[in-house]
């Protein structure tokens, strides 16, 4: 009987710690033989506390360290987001919505990456295809984390896969789809009270393209005064974090979940925002109205405007 | 309306011509807003031959270089196996069942990873799933595709998965399963003919790892005698083939689909062939009884053991 860690990424985000928990426990029910326990590669989010708390799930085993260890990777596969000892433990599979990135296996694994709003929409389907029953605190949770990730189906990741498994978890978790959604969202939504290093690291993520690194991170608020308040501290933390992580271009998506627009601010190479997003920046800013999604419309034009 | 190609590795095998031709195939039928054109890389085999003429199937249309079009790929995840000019392609969908290359996309796509015997139990899967009909030519070739990879499911990279597909495909194709695999392996286990580059070329794949490259070819025979007798020729031509392509170790695997064994040959890198065999290289070889996948059995070894 192997142990199988099933993890999401650094700075882990309620699709993330949820998506863990949730095809821990479906693999656990396919394959009796082996041991599958949900992990995280750091500290939960205010959201996400919330959604274990009312459904009464346990957060799962913090993992510091891999080395040795057998993994299931979920809600990422990039080399810069994954636990640390990852490159010493041994991959069995990978489930993500997210760009192709750079882990490489030595044989093959199990890899489904899906253009889907979130990896719960994956792994709930697993479920479904599979005929695998849901309880009904899985089936909320699930429900949670498609919420979001899309930001209640606002964001232009979503698809109609999205809304039809999202539907369908309802059928189990009963809940008003957009009332839950708001709960769950404006649960992290609150900046006051937190420290600019814990707004940057309560969801930040590291990227790489030929030895270039960059990092980007994402806020969502209901409104921009109190963070705009806040901005010379945060870009001066921002500095201070990317400098930290030896990247060369470090980004603060303060994104606008109301007006589905984003304040993106940034310290470091000028010239890929400007490329990126063709616009001017001012004061370490560009206004991106309609963008909502770091890995549709912010780190692919990054990604391109490099080298 | 947009064009798509669906095309498999260079030295294309039958896994991945019919991979092609039969996702193209099921795209056409899923999505009718775009089109779906199967490709290849290169010159078919002459088991691929024998396959497609047996069923009145076209061969794909070549093609040379990608540049600026959209590509599906199958078969491969792997920018040195990938089809010229693929790195300023679009890449919409990978669907493979090899380890995890090194392809990185700038925003999310369908990438399928499935650790089966042949790329086309994942695509007959497809079809059964989404429950889109098989005509009896597109079965009888996903079911040659499957015997083909799996050495009519002697490889140990044989799964339950490939069997059961396979005996679904069989309702549809009708035929003799075991005969049908003796007849689809034995149109290119016979050498006699051949060239030593046309030998290593028929089925040459490139890998990759932190700068060092590597190529690894396989052939099939149902003796060993008829290759032994040429061996010096093919040690030559594979040291030619090798320092073409910058290689610092290139191997021959000449895989004996009746005794179950290969005899591995190689040029460059006899340190890389030891630690990965644990075995003592005598004349450029060594003998790995019990060996016949080259995903499984030899490219794993040899990947740990560099660097």
């Amino acid at each position: 009987m192997a142990k199988v860690y099933v993890i999401g990424h650094k700075s882990p985000d309620t699709d993330s710690i949820v998506s863990a928990i949730a095809y821990a426990n479906f693999k656990g029910k396919i394959d009796v033989d082996d041991e599958y326990i949900p992990a995280r590669a750091g500290e939960i989010n205010s959201e996400t506390k919330y959604v274990l708390e009312r459904f009464n799930v346990p957060v799962p085993e913090l993992l510091t360290n891999a080395e040795g260890k057998n993994l299931i990777l979920v809600d990422h596969n990039e080399m810069g987001q994954v636990v640390d000892g990852a490159d010493k433990a041994r991959i069995f599979e990978i489930i993500d919505h997210h760009k192709i990135g750079d882990i490489q296996t030595s044989a093959p694994i199990l890899f489904h990456a899906e253009p889907v709003g979130s990896t719960g929409t994956i792994v709930a389907d697993f479920y479904f295809y599979h005929k695998i029953p849901l309880s009904k605190e899985m089936a909320s949770i699930l429900l949670a984390a498609i919420l979001s990730d899309t930001v209640i189906f606002k964001s232009p990741t979503t698809t109609e896969k999205d809304k039809q498994i999202a539907e369908k978890l309802n059928e189990i978790a009963g809940l008003d789809i957009e009332k839950f959604g708001m709960e769950v969202k404006s649960a992290k939504s609150d900046i006051k009270g937190k420290t600019a290093n814990e707004l940057i690291m309560s969801d930040f993520k590291e990227f790489e393209k030929d030895g270039y690194k960059y990092g980007v991170c994402q806020v969502e608020v209901v409104r921009y005064d109190e963070a705009e308040a806040r901005k010379d501290e945060i870009l001066k933390e921002l500095e201070a974090v990317g400098a930290s992580k030896g990247e060369r271009l470090a980004v603060f998506m303060l994104t606008n979940i109301i007006d589905e627009s984003t304040k993106l601010w940034f310290v470091g190479d000028e010239e890929v925002i400007r490329k990126a997003f063709k616009k001017e920046p001012v004061n370490n800013e560009v206004f991106l109205p309609g963008v909502m999604s770091r890995k549709l419309q912010v780190v692919p034009p990054i990604h391109e405007a490099i080298g």
